[in-house]
């Protein structure tokens, strides 16, 4: 077992009181879903992104269904105990069927919750027309054109007391979704139209800060990534360009100070990433500030385009963590990824990825996923068993990262 | 499939429905955990019985151990989110290693949904010592004497926020749990020394009404058992005697009536049991007024006891209903048993008998527990497989059976 692991399984009463006085505080602000992508490099551990429109319920241990179920059934109780029917909206990738198996899990589970469930679609609503589609099993999906009834949104045949939105809205919030009566989850300011990574990492700093005075742990770092914003960057212009360097080289010196004192042997190294949106798109791992001045064209031009293609104006600098973690005989580098309902832990799994290697970004093509009894082991109390104590250390990560969304978004108007 | 099963599958989302609004309305009362004896006779199921201080939580599938945690936690933090230290209060038993073993069971349970957990005990409190016991499989246990502490009830080293009782009190509330400041679940006032299985079977035809009328279910007898109280009986003085042979003779007639109107070829029972109290003890199968009136020496005697040695005062006289259930190449009878935390189906197995039939009692000695995935399967929607659409059902029965407890404890004054 390592230290970490044994800190915080020493704490584990103080860490369990904490999260439910603070759950509790933050009830209202909890994000319906989220998953957690974490980092695990041994002397530390940390959450490097937080989504909140998570995919992947398909990779997810079948196991824990009922866990899923029983968490939507509270988390959709929480916002009111009168909601029957639920509108899924996803995003557009209709050609990805694992994308789409993924809707059909979210589905399941909710319907399994015991709740009436319908997908509308922003696409078929653009086309004017439902969209009868089939996921990578061969499960049948109808897409149906949304509609609006006065202040609510609507299928053709379904008036849903609940939308929830399984599409970041990276390209804003589109009129049909504005000021409905019903309630809406996630939020539509939490999506990556609005929403700052920066911004999310100070509030988990924060929260972080917290939750060590609670339980008496000494160096929050330990649990975190060193993050800075940097304004606008315009990387084909060159515009920002010096505060980046800046920003690079006082970040890493800042890890190599952290390295000494806790006689790291390993080369710090830094991942610049765009302020808003994923998908593993737009993510730069940069070893020295010389690696920023010498972007070659092709590599500014990726960090100039995000999902939806366009130009990233704000970037955030992370101090980046290496991953201990591999799976299977070909040790392929492995990272954790938690799932949350209502800031519950319902399972996670392993990306894994055979081409790369623990300081690289897996999130790319080649990953494949590898379920894991997760939320068996995520309880307390511990046993002795290895596993079990690391997967406890994940699930007390992915809810601070869930708790730590809950807090960014209580700074925001509610819609 | 059977009909009773179409019938309620095709009502599943008005039936989750109504549990929502209802589990809501009653969340006050809800107990905190239950166990509904059922019994499926193919043409109608119903419970039999509903033990709110539950032993058995060590026959469940250790699968769902994390769905049980997850319902233990939200059921604590529905009665107070500052609660951190539950006390747990067993019977007696200290020599059945199997109670033991569900003590332990109930205990992890706690501990992995993140409370702290302690043993008091009302034996060890008389004895003036702690007791450290090994469970059937060798967890040890330690049971200590209890103590108030002006309005609070304490271990020497532990102060609970809640007191979970696991003792059905038969014998009355002792004075140390009497006025307790920390809330105390079940409530004393649901124990056996209070609680009337008359009084509970009314509840439950009563709350069964407003659920049929509000899923459109035809006939509320499909699904609980013809219930009578009859007053006070002394067995072996034959006093009230009379009344039963009238009540027995009644209640047979009616049964043979549905039995008529549904075609059922099948010779009706009745069972006459204590109407307080369980274990199986004084539980009586008759077919016919003649056999109430022939009653032997040694059944009066069986009848007039029951656990703590009283003499029975009240019994009710309830519709039998058979089991269709087998397990096993031997085709042993058996009969489920679906266990509630907080209004929540965790689990549930089959109680099991090789040497009894179909209408026979099933609660007595050389029974044995077959743990089922149950919550797997309580779960909507129903796939075609005929094992979830009949576990969906004893999902729902169990429910019920729980939800009429928590309208039986609205009727009581809270401690």
């Amino acid at each position: 077992m390592s230290e970490l692991e044994q800190q915080l399984i020493d704490r584990c009463q103080k860490i369990e009181a904490w999260f439910r006085r603070n759950l509790n505080q933050y009830s209202e602000h909890m994000p319906f879903y989220c998953s957690a992508d974490l980092r695990n490099a041994a002397f530390k551990v940390a959450p490097v992104d937080l989504n909140l429109f998570p995919a992947g319920f398909n990779n997810l241990n079948p196991a824990f269904n009922p866990l899923c179920a029983s968490a939507a059934k509270h988390a959709v109780g929480a916002i009111d105990p009168a909601i029957d029917r639920i509108l899924v909206i996803p995003e557009d990738h209709t050609r990805n069927l694992h994308y789409l198996e993924n809707i059909a899990s979210l589905c399941r589970i909710l319907e399994q919750a015991g709740f009436s469930v319908a997908i509308g679609s922003l696409a078929a609503t653009e086309a004017g027309q439902a969209a009868e589609l089939q996921t990578a099993s061969e499960h049948g999906l109808l897409l149906q054109p949304l509609q609006r009834q006065g202040d609510k949104l609507a299928l053709a045949d379904f008036v849903p007391d609940m939308v929830l939105l399984n599409n970041d809205l990276s390209s804003g919030v589109p009129d049909i979704l504005q000021n409905l009566a019903q309630p809406v989850r996630p939020q539509p300011a939490m999506g990556w139209g609005h929403r700052s990574k920066a911004n999310y990492f100070r509030c988990y700093g924060q929260l972080l800060q917290q939750f060590c005075d609670a339980i008496e742990f000494s160096d929050p770092w330990l649990l975190q990534p060193l993050s800075y914003d940097c304004g606008n960057i315009d990387f084909m212009q060159h515009q920002g360009v010096d505060c980046l360097e800046q920003r690079v080289s006082d970040l890493l010196q800042q890890i190599q100070a952290k390295y000494r004192q806790y006689g790291v042997d390993s080369e710090p190294f830094v991942v610049i990433k765009a302020d808003t949106g994923t998908y593993g798109m737009a993510v730069m791992m940069i070893r020295s500030v010389q690696e920023v001045r010498e972007l070659n064209r092709k590599q500014r031009s990726h960090m100039a385009k995000i999902k939806g293609g366009r130009v990233v104006q704000r970037v955030i600098i992370q101090e980046g963590v290496s991953t201990c973690e591999t799976w299977g005989e070909a040790a392929a580098v492995a990272e954790p990824v938690v799932y949350l309902i209502g800031g519950q832990v319902v399972g996670g799994f392993y990306r894994v990825h055979g081409q790369k290697g623990q300081k690289d970004n897996l999130n790319s093509p080649g990953m494949h996923f590898e379920p894991l009894a997760f939320a068996e082991c995520c309880l307390p109390p511990i046993s002795q068993e290895e596993h079990c104590n690391r997967f406890y250390m994940y699930g007390v990560l992915g809810r601070l990262a869930a708790l730590a969304a809950a807090y960014e978004a209580k700074q925001l108007p509610l819609q």
